[in-house]
C-alpha cells in the first residue's frame, strides 16, 4: 500500500512538474515520463558500469602511474597529461584542456617536529605534516613551550601574555557522535584553516594541530591554512591522532613541554596549469550544460586515491557510459577535471568566468568529492525559486534511485562548482558513504588499495543515472 | 511538506496499530508514543556507542587473542570460555553457557591442487581451500581431465560420459550486477553447496568451485557443502578466482587439462560444544524475549572478523550499552552467541528447542551475519497474520530512524533465528552495507584488521535502537 502511495505521488509529481515546466521557462518541451522506459535505462547504466566500467582501471593508472599531484607540481603536469590522452580515447565530441594559473607551495624536504624536553617519553619525534601553505623554518627551526587549546574562548583567555613565544597545540577532537563525518570535520577544521594566524595574533611562534581523523593512528592529516595577513605568518603542522594523544597525555603530566619544529616549505611563484574538459554535444541544447566533475590536484602525499582520484575518474566514466551505451544527450554533458581544489580553487574559479564569458548556462553541476564509497544518494543546492522545480522533478524519480540505495536530498555541493552558484542552475554533490572517509583524507593511507571497485562503479552508475533523468527532464 | 506528511503518517500508523495492539494480544499496555522522548533516547544510544563503546576492543580481543574457531576446534571452545568471561563482566542479569553437540570437521595439512599438464603454463599450483564437510582423498590424491561447467543444464548435458573419471569445475561467476551481493551469492552458492554431489552422479573424482567472490584476487573461499548421500562422496575445494579465470583460459587454449588435488580433511567424531547466552531480565514481561546475536564459530581462516566475530560483539555491545545508560527494559533483552551457523546450523536449532520446551516467547529476534559494514537498516520476516501489525509499529519509527541513515524492509533474517520461525514472532535481519562483504566472506582476508572501528560501532548502536522501540512499542 505504502509503495503504491509513493508511486502515485511520484507520479502526480512529476506530472505536475512537467506540466510547470513545459509552459515556463522559455517554453522547451519537456519530455513526459516514462517509468518503465527509465528504470530500463538506469538498470543498462548499472549493468554497463558493473560489468564493462573503466574508472577502477583509470584510477589505478592514476594513481600507481601518476601518483600524487599538488597544483604545480611535476605530478600535477603529468596528471593532466594523462587525462587529456585518457579521455582522448572515450570517443567525446571535444577533449580540452582549459588554462588556469595555480599556487605553488612545496614541502621540501621531510618536516622534522619532536618532543625536545620530557620527563617520562624523553625526546620523541612526532608525526608530522606541514599544513599547506604553511611558511617554513629558518634553519635552526622554532622551538617553544606547547599550550595545549581545546577552543577560541581559551586561546582568547590566555592571549598574549600565555602565549607569547609559545607553540599552541590545537587538540580539539573530531566529533564521533555526528553520523555524517563531514559534519564532524566542519566543527574541527577551523583549527587548521585558521588556527596559525589566531595564535599568531597573540605572539605564539609555531602551531601543532590535531589531524581531522576520526581515528587514533600514526598518520598526519595535511590540508591548506589560511593566513590573516594582519599577523606574523607562523609555521604550522598537523600531528597524527596517536600523538596528540601522547602530547596531551604529557602535558596533563608535566605541565611544562618544549617542541620543536624544522618547516622546508616555501611558496614559489604561480605556474601555468590546466583543467582538463571532455563533453559530449547535446542534440537539442548544446549551449545548456550537465556537468559531472571532482579535482585533479590532490596533497602530496599517498596517491589522492579517494581525494579526489576516485571523483575524476567516475566523472570520466560517466560520459564513456553513456556513449557506449549508444545514448545522444539532449544537452551537452561534460566532464570537468579541476585543477587545485586543495590550496586555491584557481580552477574552479576560472571555469565559472569561462562559462559567464562563454554565456554557457549549467542546468546542473554534479561534484564528485567525498570519497569513492558506497553511493547513498546526492545532495542539491540552489535558489530555492530557480531550482525548485528541476529538484522537485528530479525528485519525483526518486522511486527509480531507490533500488539501487539513493535519496535526493537538499544540502551542499561541492567546491569546485562553487563558483557555478551565480548561474542559478542548480549544483548537486554526490554522496557516497562518509564513515571511511577521514581514515584516508590528506594523508599517506588515501592510495589506490583503499578503494574497493564496486563501490566505486556505483558511484559512476549513480552519476550517470541522474545525469541521464536531468538529460530527460531538466530544463 | 513530504516531511510533515511522513511524519503525520507515521504517527496516525503508530497510534492506530497501538490502539489494535492494546485491544489484541491478550491486552498487554502498550506504551503511548512520545517521538520526541524517543529520539532522545536513540541519540543518547548512538552517542554512547559511538564514545564508550566496546564492540571494536572486543572484536580485537576475539580475533587477535583467539583467532578462527570452527565448530569443534580448539579456537571454538576458547572463544566460548571468552565470551562467556567477557559477558561476565558486563554486568547482566545472567549469563549462562547452552550445551550443544557439533561436528567436528578438520582440515588437517594444508591441501594441496595443481594442474600438472599444461603446454602453456606448465605445471602450476592452484589457491585452494577445500570446501567443509568434504571428504579428504586416499594418500596418493585424485586427479583427472578438468571439465568447466557453467550451469547444471551443461552438466546434465554431458552426462556421464562426458562426466566419468573428470574433475568437473564449476565456473559461474557471481553476477556483478546484483545491487544486493547476497543476491549475487545466492545465485552462485549453489555450486559449492550441492557441486560435488551433482557431479559425482556422473562418475566425477573431483569438484573444483569458483570462490564466491566479486573480485578477482588470489584467496580461495571455502564454505559448507552438503553430500547427497546416493552417490559418491567425492573431494571438493574451492580455488581462488584469479585462478579459475586462468585455468578457465587454459582450457579454452589447450582443450586437455588435467588436475591432481590431495585433500588431508576428515570428519571427526561429534563434540560438546556451547551456544553462549546473556541477557537482561524484563521488568513487565521476563517471559518474553527481544533476542540479539551473531555466531560465535567461524571457518578455518582468517580471523571470522566480519563472519561473524561483528555480530557477536556487536550483540554484546547491545545490552551493554543499554545497561550503561540505566535503561530497565519491559522484555527480557537477551543476547545469544549460536555455536554452529557455518557447518550445521546445531546450535540454532538447540537454542528454539529449548526455548520452545522453556515456553519462552521470541517477539523479536534480531541476527548480525552480513559483516561490521555501515548500517542500511534491517529486515524482517514473519507470518502476515502475526507480524502484521508488530512491523507496522516499528515501520512507523521509520522516521526516528531515518536519520541514521536505517530503512525498515520485509525480507530474510538471519540462519541462527531460522529455528525460532514455528514461535511466530518477528525475526529481523541487520543489513549492512553489502559491497565489500564477499572480499572477505570465508577467506583468509576476513581478518580484524578489515573492519572499521565506527561502521561496526555503527551497527551495534542502530541494532540497540531498534531492541528500544521493540521494547517499548513491542506486543
Amino acid at each position: 500500500m505504502e509503495n503504491n502511495w509513493m508511486n502515485f505521488k511520484a507520479i502526480f509529481f512529476s506530472t505536475f512538474c512537467l506540466i510547470v515546466l513545459s509552459t515556463l521557462k522559455n517554453g522547451l518541451p519537456a519530455q513526459t515520463p516514462d517509468r518503465q522506459a527509465d528504470a530500463r535505462v538506469i538498470r543498462q547504466i548499472y549493468d554497463q558500469a558493473l560489468t564493462d566500467g573503466r574508472c577502477y582501471a583509470w584510477l589505478r593508472d592514476l594513481c600507481l602511474g601518476v601518483g600524487h599531484r599538488l597544483s604545480g607540481s611535476p605530478g600535477a603536469e603529468k596528471a593532466v597529461q594523462w587525462a587529456k590522452s585518457t579521455l582522448d580515447t572515450v570517443g567525446l565530441d571535444s577533449v580540452w584542456l582549459q588554462p588556469v594559473t595555480v599556487p605553488h607551495w612545496v614541502r621540501g624536504e621531510a618536516e622534522y617536529v619532536q618532543v625536545t624536553a620530557s620527563k617520562k617519553n624523553g625526546a620523541w619525534r612526532l608525526n608530522a605534516l606541514a599544513l599547506g601553505g604553511s611558511v617554513g623554518t629558518a634553519n635552526q627551526g622554532v622551538g617553544g613551550e606547547v599550550v595545549e587549546i581545546k577552543n577560541w574562548e581559551e586561546l582568547d583567555a590566555l592571549n598574549e601574555r600565555g602565549i607569547r613565544g609559545k607553540i599552541v597545540f590545537y587538540n580539539r577532537p573530531m566529533d564521533p557522535t555526528k553520523i555524517r563525518t563531514f559534519d564532524a570535520y566542519g566543527g574541527a577544521v577551523d583549527q587548521r584553516s585558521s588556527g596559525a594566524s589566531r595564535a599568531a595574533k597573540y605572539g605564539a611562534v609555531g602551531v601543532l594541530v590535531r589531524s581531522m581523523n576520526l581515528r587514533l593512528d600514526d598518520y598526519p592529516h595535511t590540508g591548506a591554512l589560511r593566513y590573516d595577513s594582519n599577523y606574523t605568518l607562523i609555521p604550522a603542522v598537523a600531528i597524527s591522532t596517536n600523538d596528540a594523544e601522547k602530547l596531551s597525555a604529557q602535558l596533563q603530566a608535566e605541565k611544562k613541554v618544549v617542541v620543536s619544529m624544522k618547516l622546508n616549505c616555501q611558496t614559489l611563484p604561480d605556474v601555468l596549469s590546466y583543467n582538463v574538459v571532455g563533453e559530449i554535444r547535446g542534440s537539442e541544447f548544446p549551449d545548456r550544460i550537465l556537468l559531472v566533475g571532482g579535482h585533479l590536484d590532490s596533497w602530496d602525499v599517498g596517491h589522492g586515491a579517494h581525494d579526489d582520484g576516485a571523483g575524476c575518474t567516475q566523472s570520466m566514466d560517466v560520459l564513456r557510459c553513456l556513449l557506449r551505451m549508444g545514448y545522444r544527450p539532449r544537452h551537452t554533458i561534460r566532464c570537468v577535471l579541476f585543477m587545485n581544489e586543495e590550496n586555491g580553487l584557481r580552477g574552479g574559479r576560472e571555469y565559472a568566468r569561462e562559462a559567464d564569458r562563454k554565456e554557457e548556462f549549467h542546468v546542473c553541476a554534479i561534484e564528485s568529492d567525498a570519497g569513492g564509497f558506497t553511493p547513498r544518494g546526492f545532495s542539491f543546492e540552489g535558489d530555492d525559486s530557480v531550482i525548485g522545480k528541476l529538484f522537485d522533478s528530479v525528485s519525483a524519480c526518486q522511486d527509480l534511485l531507490a533500488p539501487y540505495g539513493l535519496n535526493l536530498t537538499r544540502g551542499g555541493s561541492g567546491a569546485d562548482i562553487g563558483p557555478l552558484r551565480g548561474q542559478k542552475g542548480m549544483l548537486s554533490g554526490y554522496a557516497p558513504d562518509s564513515q571511511r572517509y577521514f581514515d584516508y583524507h590528506h594523508a599517506a593511507t588515501d592510495v589506490f588499495e583503499a578503494v574497493n571497485k564496486r563501490e566505486l562503479e556505483l558511484g559512476a552508475a549513480s552519476m550517470a543515472a541522474l545525469v541521464y533523468l536531468l538529460d530527460k527532464y531538466g530544463l
